[in-house]
């Protein structure tokens, strides 16, 4: 297997989108990202998007973004793992240049969640769970994490005021990182007291708890590291140095602990075992906070964090972008926005920037290693990947 | 890269499954591709899947599945290119065990249409086209095919009666080969009379000139061919020899000509380029026939006939099980039905039968070589594979 490089990304302003449509949003990302890397022209694409025929009656996707590129007739796919789709889009190009199946391949990811009203995008969204033993009974997704939550808070025996400003801490970090950024869907600075102030939602979750719903796209271009060395000189080295995937039961009543994060564990434990390394080796990381509670338990199944101390991590600032141990500089899901098919595309274009240094105000002082994990629906698939400036 | 194998091969009985659910029907045939290879343990899973979201609300489905056959955490990954889900699947599992990522990798598709009433099945079908520029005024997939078989009579200078008759030929041809495979949704012997006094559906197409709406699933297990000759002996020897997808704009008013499939010419070439062989060489196809017309165009893109040719092929039975190249042994996507995301499986399904030789009744005498070819759309996407009795 041949080592792969990150030599291009590319993002556009992430927010309600109204006046672009599904493929126009995509080939604006797509465009700066192959513009980054200096190419016209890529040997394959694929696209990570949970669910355009819910959102907006498009499937058979891929090829219609590979010809809105002008890059027929290459090959083209879409895959779909719920809101880990953009993490699986990278794994698969991945894959296909470490193959030595193709040389120059572009992963990205694309939602267009707007264009239904609030009931049809909670119903698409829903689509990530069991229907059958979750949405058939009328849970949705911000009542299946509020079950976690609410499940972790017991386990963990955390007083719950406590809890809450855990909670709320999440939020507040990350809002204050999309401060920072150009394209996040909501560059607000939210305070402890407006968290938890805020419309209760699904208890103990509050508005301010949740990701929001958002337009956006993100790409990434890859080649074989070789190739990179020689022919890729416009941005410092970055090199993928681990990949591992995992899934777990969908509906949360299959599973012996709701509050952990087993399919994360299990793709990072791949991810490190590939890159050689281990969790106190990762500078910074990018991860699933569709939730507050989803960053708490995501980044205690990381390894980054003790079982039932990732809310101190946060409340005690180790997760700030000044911390020990830096998690979402983008803003994350939460101020970023979540763009499902995106979010796993996005996480890889922030990591590059701050490999690169080029993260503008976001840079963070030590960032040579980075972590990507990106969930789909309540933990039922993860995809992990570990980057490296060489 | 490594060489992969074809070790077993499982399939359901196709048709109206009102009794059974998605997972049901896709749990069913995997069992069987498992149970065939004599494994109990997959390291890796695909699933093609063209519209779950839209069919029965149900994304996030390749995690489902992993669960439901027991098998988490392993990887899971849906891949979608419409009709053409199925064999982007197999391209994928292809690619992971070639890549030397996993060994032993599931590849399989599932739809489950028959949940919705007519008007959604057809919205459903039409977001394989595109969205914007055709579905939106109005036409959906019979439609599409009729313009292409209209432009096709027209281009090719063919007399009308005489052109109506190819298309019956092969409507006939694939239900006689149909009524000898047990899996199949219609078992039925058709006439030239029937199918041309069919309704009339989009003219020139009439009913019997269509493939059905269908439940149904089928599934592949793939492994490096020298793991196949030291541990998995029970079936001749199966390798896949070449790979090639390519992709053409989804909107017919955006091809220079919509009679010929361009995806599935540049797929072809790169298998058969992999693969060392040119048409001549092929022994039979399993082709995508979603209408009768799309077999005639499908049959000369792929290089077995002249451009304007693949209708007299059809009549002068060239193509029939005892012809010089059978096209659909297995009944195709006429007979044997077309649960879209399943469908580039079950190619792959009867192609392993056929170099066995274990197809039963539909054996035919010289399987050496086969060729499966799964068309997304009305040929937005194609995949091609070549197999090979080793």
């Amino acid at each position: 297997m041949r080592d792969v490089a990150v030599i291009g990304v590319g993002i556009n302003k992430w927010g309600e989108l109204w006046e672009k449509s599904l493929r126009d949003i995509f080939v604006e990302a797509a465009l700066l990202a192959m513009d980054d890397a200096g190419v016209d022209h890529i040997d394959s694409l694929y696209v990570g998007s949970m669910t355009p025929g819910l959102f907006v009656g498009q499937e058979h996707l891929a090829s219609l973004l590979a010809d809105y590129l002008g890059q027929c007739p290459i090959p083209a796919a879409r895959v779909e793992s719920a809101c880990a789709s953009g993490g699986l889009a990278v794994r698969m190009g991945w894959m296909e240049v470490a193959a030595g199946v193709s040389d120059i391949v572009m992963v990205g990811g694309v939602e267009k969640m707007l264009d239904v009203d609030g009931a049809g995008a909670t119903f698409a969204l829903a689509s990530a769970a069991d229907q059958e033993w979750e949405c058939y009974n009328g849970v949705t997704f911000p009542g299946l994490y509020a079950m976690i939550a609410n499940a972790y808070q017991a386990k963990h025996n955390i007083p719950f005021n406590t809890f809450r400003k855990q909670l709320a801490h999440v939020a507040v970090k990350n809002h204050a990182n999309g401060l920072l950024n150009p394209n996040a869907q909501f560059r607000s600075k939210v305070s402890l007291e407006q968290v938890m102030n805020s419309t209760l939602i699904a208890d103990p979750l509050r508005l301010l708890d949740c990701s929001p719903i958002t337009d956006g796209a993100a790409a990434a271009i890859l080649c074989p590291l070789d190739m990179a060395k020689t022919k890729f000189k416009n941005h410092p080295l970055i090199a993928i140095i681990g990949s591992g995937a995992a899934t777990d039961t969908l509906a949360l009543a299959d599973r012996e602990d709701i509050t952990y994060l087993k399919a994360t564990e299990v793709a990072a434990e791949r991810a490190y075992k590939m890159a050689g390394m281990k969790p106190e080796d990762i500078d910074f990381a990018e991860v699933h906070d569709c939730f507050t509670i989803a960053e708490m338990c995501v980044t205690e199944a990381l390894g980054f964090f003790e079982v039932g101390k990732g809310g101190e991590a946060a409340m005690a600032g180790v997760t700030a972008r000044d911390g020990a141990k830096p998690i979402n500089p983008s803003g994350g899901l939460k101020s970023k926005g979540h763009p499902v098919g995106a979010t796993g595309a996005a996480q890889v274009v922030e990591i590059a920037h701050q490999l690169r240094g080029d993260a503008d105000k976001r840079q963070l002082q030590k960032a040579r290693v980075g972590l990507a994990q990106n969930m789909g629906g309540s933990g039922g698939s993860t995809i992990v990947h570990i980057f490296k400036a060489v």
